[in-house]
């Protein structure tokens, strides 16, 4: 790694659909937010891994420590040192013995892995970012924005939670006609979509063809999940970030973003 | 534990302020989605905890097994038993011996801790969710709507990467008199928190009195890290979850959400 650290935005090519461009849609470049694996290292020691935007990373790791607990006060942390790749962060940070000792203690008692994803795993070395390849469909190909807005349109009706409570992410399951067939909710965008895996696996339909639309962003852990499943195309209401991007595009994923009547817009890596 | 999983709807008390209801609001029950800690138990060992809601469960567990890759196919999960408190929930699921003996070897490949708070720390022990008590602040008792949102309609000027990207969080920093200060930008909610909170560090102000805004829901995380650092005040855009009001009743911290202007709510325990 050197002191280069990644850009907060990365370029990519979107064909923006509208009620204006019609059916065709309008390529053009544009910018998705930047989400890299951030290692915060303490006295050499890798302690978690944070998938982050890489800006304002030095205040990061000095609020991750105070903020978790890791240092008491600002005094403790002696250094920080930012190395950087294409790809990911580091975080070098020099604290106090004291509370270095209190780290190493507190890691033995917490022999634990993420939950949802990369998110939490304890250095760059474990990262599982490589997707499995998705067996391409044709009627993927040729998938219409409206298609797209039929199944993100139908999702608030479903949404029962999210309307007494505000707050509630939904993870839906529509046919390749843009037909809402099942919408699972949760807190967490990951729970949610998990929820709706688990939906069809109960009832025998992994192999049912189809895509998923989510009310969130799309980040990388649900393109990862989505490649692992085999399911060819994810559709969110709110904007993709450049892993998730990226993880698509080996894996074969469809990605569509800000999908919100009459507006939807797919995404590809930049030329 | 039994078999009685707690509800996906908390009730709560709010008073609601708008342009109607004017700077006494109106006070009335109401629900927050349930936040609540869920142990993925394999084989009798506890292999992650996820902040969840409480519903579909069963499904959660069965999608989380298949979508990172812990067991190959439905046929590898034998059978699925949900216990819960009103405070926790397990899914203990019996898989195949020769995915259990995968997930074993990936553990001991994974000597981590969770990143973001609770999530994926690989038991209900390990739960850290009783916050410090924060110092009581006289401006905060009397704070009005109008403070609050003084704040929050600031914050968009500020989010240059959302408003290029789409998809990043925001987490401002408020005068007691609403003026906003400092904004700092990140995909991840508690990233963005982080990083707010390690400017202040940087900038010698954590004694400075003023709350945070965020663009977020507001969950868990949030308010332990502010509880943390004795921040008396969170406003958040979007809803709370139950989880998030609980430690801020504990920690005596005065909870806002949904702040859209002209309305805001400040939300307290059910009486």
């Amino acid at each position: 790694m050197t002191e280069q650290i990644p850009e907060p935005l990365a370029p990519c090519r979107v064909w923006s659909f509208s009620a204006q461009t019609g059916p065709t849609g309008a390529a053009r470049d544009d910018v998705v937010a930047a989400e890299v694996p951030v290692a915060l290292v303490f006295n050499g020691i890798s302690h978690a891994v944070m998938m982050a935007t890489p800006a304002d990373l030095h205040e990061f790791a000095l609020g991750f420590a105070l903020s978790e607990g890791l240092v008491d006060s600002p005094a403790d942390v002696y250094g920080v040192e930012l190395l950087g790749s294409p790809a990911a962060c580091e975080v070098h940070l020099d604290i106090a013995s004291r509370c270095f000792a209190r780290l190493k203690e507190r890691r033995r008692a917490l022999a634990g892995r993420t939950g949802c994803g990369i998110c939490g795993i304890d250095s760059l070395e474990a990262l599982d970012i490589v997707p499995e390849a998705i067996t391409p469909r044709a009627w993927v190909a040729s998938m219409p924005a409206a298609t797209v807005l039929r199944a993100i349109d139908a999702m608030p009706a479903w949404q029962t939670l999210n309307a007494e409570a505000g707050a509630v992410h939904a993870a839906g399951w529509a046919a390749p006609d843009g037909t809402l067939r099942d919408v699972l909710e949760d807190v967490g965008r990951h729970n949610a979509l998990d929820k709706l895996l688990g939906r069809l696996a109960l009832q025998g339909r992994l192999k049912e063809d189809g895509f998923v639309v989510m009310s969130s962003r799309a980040s990388y852990e649900l393109v990862r999940k989505c490649a692992r499943l085999d399911i060819p195309m994810l559709a969110t209401i709110s904007a993709p970030t450049s892993l998730a991007l990226e993880i698509a595009t080996r894996a074969g994923l469809q990605l569509w973003g800000l999908c919100r009547s009459p507006r939807a817009t797919r995404y590809v890596p930049a030329a």
